[in-house]
């Protein structure tokens, strides 16, 4: 049996320590991660614990074959944000390693792992420590990669261990992977809705993401008549305006989540106006449509859109055998949903590692805030759900 | 006889100092301030220097009778402005100042006045110091008036000699004021399209300035359905893009300087979005109505807005005489001008003071930048035409 309970409370100390606080690359993640070490250390007998060559944490529980059944998941969080969004699935999975290093046998290997990076706000790349992993993420791209404050992604995760000169070999440990599981919170309001705890994920939404930038003519406030205005303030309203509607119309999400103009003056037509673009949809064509959109769009405004490529996700299925095992553990009841938000499941999905999701609803759908919230019965549901399918992976050999 | 070219030497020095950093209630300013007193001092026989109670400058040059003539402008800028707007009023008020010291005699009393804080980008309230000798700026707006870091105005202005206790009683030298002439950029493309070199300036566009902010529901952005997210960038976009179309179907003006979305996340959906808004028209009924209908925008969207009124000023008509007497000035050629921006001009318009203004062009109607300029041959006919103007006015008498 799991102890949830305990799980639980260790997410409530966490929250207590670093809660918000966890961006990926700063200090007070790297210091939670150390915490965990400890956690795994003092509840897991005879776990080995490793960082692979991109600042991931494996604890990694021998069994009987090689073979390795993932629980994977992140510690790091959004600026500001909330106290389950990633940790939960870390928590989790060292209970479910604790529990089993109490079994008398273990035919399969279990590795839970902690991914560095998963939400990518401080270069604007996610999935950077699960990418990296899979040897999707190349030497280029991440040489490409700069902060808000001018940064250079490679000087900053070189500081915490990460080895940019292994990119593009996968991290040994994933080739005995055969099952990779994540419990997360679902980010939106479909299992609230259903009124269900627990639900099984068949797979997850694709991604552009992109900056835009429109450049204008400043000047004065009361000069010039509307009509022979460069704004890129108006321009990149009325671009916003649009593609959201567009995205609307086709079932799609587009979200602006970063706008400014330059320089703030209330009396003065801006220089510019910067934004960021985030599309999404279930299948490939709508969002590759959508995102062409978005390009014409721009392109076609009066003022001239600067268009930077920041990150892209094709839409993933997870393995139907596995969807079916998690729906299983999960009470068996409703249709798998498929997730919004982008996890690191999607990346070893596309690295044709077999992979599932569970969910555990969030109050309200929301969550990349203090806000983010699970009912404690829901929260206990899904790390049972989670040791269960787990349990059963690993004695499947 | 005026030495235009002096004139232009001190405002090319001016900027060679303290160009584009002349922000009112900052040290470059109250810097530049004390070298307009050594120019002063140094170039009029017999002027006398004072600070008025709202750190206004009068260079007084007596004459026969208290009758005063005032020649005014602003030294303040916008931050990264450009060489002229203002300091070119100033300079030349100077020069003209200068050259009615060496007349052997002088009907009336002339005034040289260099207003505090024109621009009002600091505290969001433009022409502070010349409505605070008018009368027109109370204790009560000034206590609410606050920078984007949180500085009160009224304990920065009184670090500058701004005395807050003094609001509400005009300045008393304003009351021998029988005409009042300013020299400014036009910073709009009328003159340049129209080939002349200076024009007079019959009025002032009415300004409407507001804070919107839009307050929305976080979330992340691949959670909810478009249709049910309070996206609150999405509302901010548009009503940009519905008050910008509006204004200019009515030939008023619309402008967002400021946007900005809070926190600056890529993968989630804003939590508010701030803006402001600058509204302006020649006539009353139709300012008033584009205000209203801004209203109402803001008010329907589906994020709830907070709205603050920062600013506000009437179309203000200058004095028929005055306009007439400067278009002589000026070389009789083509019909007044209506500012679009608004001048300290229009605050002693409105305490009822005689007023009139004169432009010179701005190369591509550019100003509020470093870009902005003025042909050399054109800033020497305004300075003459200015000269010529408050001769002819100081010997009506």
């Amino acid at each position: 049996m799991i102890d949830a309970g305990a799980v639980i409370a260790q997410l409530r100390a966490t929250e207590g320590r670093s809660g918000g606080r966890r961006e990926a690359w700063r200090d007070p993640w790297a210091a939670e991660r150390e915490r965990l070490d400890e956690l795994a250390r003092a509840t897991v007998s005879d776990v080995v614990i490793e960082r692979d060559a991109f600042a991931n944490t494996w604890y990694v529980l021998g069994g009987e074959s090689e073979e390795t059944i993932l629980v994977h998941s992140h510690s790091d969080c959004v600026p500001g944000g909330g106290w389950l969004d990633g940790i939960l699935g870390v928590h989790a999975g060292l209970g479910v390693l604790a529990a089993l290093a109490r079994e008398p046998r273990r035919p399969r290997t279990v590795a839970v792992v902690d991914w560095a990076d998963e939400e990518g706000t401080r270069f604007g790349r996610s999935l950077m420590g699960s990418s990296a992993a899979t040897g999707a993420l190349s030497a280029e791209e991440l040489a490409d990669l700069t902060a808000e404050d001018g940064a250079a992604a490679r000087e900053v995760v070189s500081g915490y261990g990460f080895d940019v000169a292994a990119l593009g070999t996968p991290s040994p440990r994933l080739a005995d992977v055969v099952a990779a599981t994540e419990l997360h919170i679902e980010q939106g309001p479909a299992l609230e809705r259903q009124g269900r705890s627990v639900g099984a994920v068949s797979g997850c939404l694709g991604v552009r993401r992109r900056r835009i930038a429109f450049a204008g003519t400043a000047g004065h406030a009361g000069a010039l008549a509307m009509a022979d205005r460069q704004d890129p303030v108006r321009a990149a309203a009325t671009f916003i305006a649009a593609i959201c509607q567009r995205a609307e119309d086709v079932s799609g999400l587009a979200t602006v989540g970063r706008v400014q103009s330059e320089p703030m003056i209330a009396t003065a037509v801006a220089a510019r106006c910067e934004l960021t673009l985030d599309l999404r949809h279930r299948e490939l064509g709508p969002l590759d449509a959508l995102a062409e959109r978005a390009r014409a769009l721009a392109e076609s405004s009066r003022c001239p859109a600067t268009i930077v490529d920041l990150y892209r996700q094709e839409p993933v299925r997870f393995d139907p055998d596995l969807v079916q095992a998690a729906a299983a553990a999960a009470g068996g009841s409703g249709e798998p949903l498929v997730s919004g938000p982008l996890h690191d499941s999607a990346a070893l999905a596309q690295a044709d590692i077999p992979t599932v999701m569970l969910f555990v609803p969030s109050i309200g759908g929301i969550s990349h805030t203090r806000a983010e919230d699970t009912a404690e019965d829901d929260l206990a549901a899904g790390i049972k759900s989670l040791h269960k399918l787990v349990s059963a992976l690993t004695n499947r050999s």
